[in-house]
């Protein structure tokens, strides 16, 4: 990679506001999509993000960064995969911050593709907290429930795409996944939703195509 | 109920940890067994409360205390059984604190056996917060995956309990049980560990018992 080619941020002490519009205009200007996936404990982020990585990929390159509380577990299991991961551990914070991404901002490749944000297992905090992505995606499980939306409407406001994950697991879970869309569009009449399932791969080419769409958008949107 | 028999708090203003004391030191004093229930949304805690209802009452009274950032489901649902239930919608806040369970002091009946306080669905921020509880059970739901003890720690940490939920979802889910136990008894050796499913009813009856004989042990140490 070349040198110049590196992102550097100006200002990694500002508001968590100012750093993630850095970011954003940093990375959206180089043409990276960056996704800042939310959603409880054991969702599914880092199941989804190793399908996608089979359907992305070779056509397009992606790095992920793994945000947990503690250890590298996620980070090793998107190694595995080949491709680049950083593991930031926060240490007991329940979120993660802007100035934690730009921190990595040296490190990432300048012609990246996709650049996932796996942040840390938690429905709430993470929604107040800006990264500097360009799409913002929460995940929900069957099993965690129907009725979340309305519980944790935060998160479900402030994205740009809802995942219902683990749908194979529908029936026997008594998950009204009609009930959980409407309410969640309720909340929120932009979102695009998506039902998948890593385990039977149901959903995930519509979701990757809605990425790689979102991608040329955002490239389009740079030389308009 | 006897009006000199209503729990009032002296000082709703000190510190978390002062409020939470004095919420242990009274109602333990009455005999009444406090847990607070903490697990990620939609791991069960409402569903293991209206299972635990069936088995303990008529013989126990029990009342509950239903924490979350909106809405009315949860306490609705616990109603529903004829159960005493109060919702407390923190409104954004991502965890129960004592002075909102203090709050509540004047209304809570002295005579009860039971008091369960569900948190917010979070498995990292409540684990930070006294509650004033004489146990604290975290719950990590079989779909939620068996490698969650290490990648959140302080919750397994600062339990005396850990429940294993949805165990009837085993296989096909792949959670290893014993690896899930073995690696929360290695943050805390003292954990009490229960395997459930409110749906074939599966260890409700040992959980029941421990509760049980968890109120008798208040009630015999409040004597010696």
């Amino acid at each position: 990679m070349n040198k110049k080619e590196v992102l550097v941020l100006r200002d990694l002490l500002g508001s968590n506001k100012a750093i993630a519009k850095e970011i954003r205009e940093q990375l959206s200007s180089r043409g990276i999509l960056v996704l800042n996936l939310i959603s409880s404990p054991g969702a599914g982020k880092t199941t989804l993000l190793e399908s996608l990585s089979d359907r992305l990929r070779p056509e397009y390159s992606m790095a992920v960064i793994e945000g947990d509380i503690e250890t590298e577990r996620d980070a090793e299991r998107i190694r595995a995969k080949g491709i680049q991961a950083w593991q930031i551990t926060t240490g007991g914070a329940c979120h993660l911050e802007a100035k934690m991404i730009g921190k990595l901002a040296p490190e990432i490749p300048a012609d990246l593709d996709f650049l996932f944000i796996e942040n840390v297992g938690n429905l709430v905090c993470p929604a107040s907290f800006d990264l500097g992505e360009s799409l913002r995606c929460v995940l929900l499980s069957t099993p965690e429930g129907d009725d979340k939306p309305q519980k944790y409407p935060q998160v479900f406001a402030s994205s740009q795409c809802l995942l219902i994950t683990k749908i194979d697991l529908v029936p026997p879970l008594p998950f009204d996944g009609e009930a959980a869309r409407r309410e969640a569009l309720g909340i929120n009449p932009r979102l695009q939703t998506f039902a998948v399932s890593a385990v039977t791969g149901a959903g995930i080419n519509e979701f990757a195509e809605f990425l790689v769409a979102s991608l040329q958008n955002l490239r389009q949107a740079r030389h308009a």
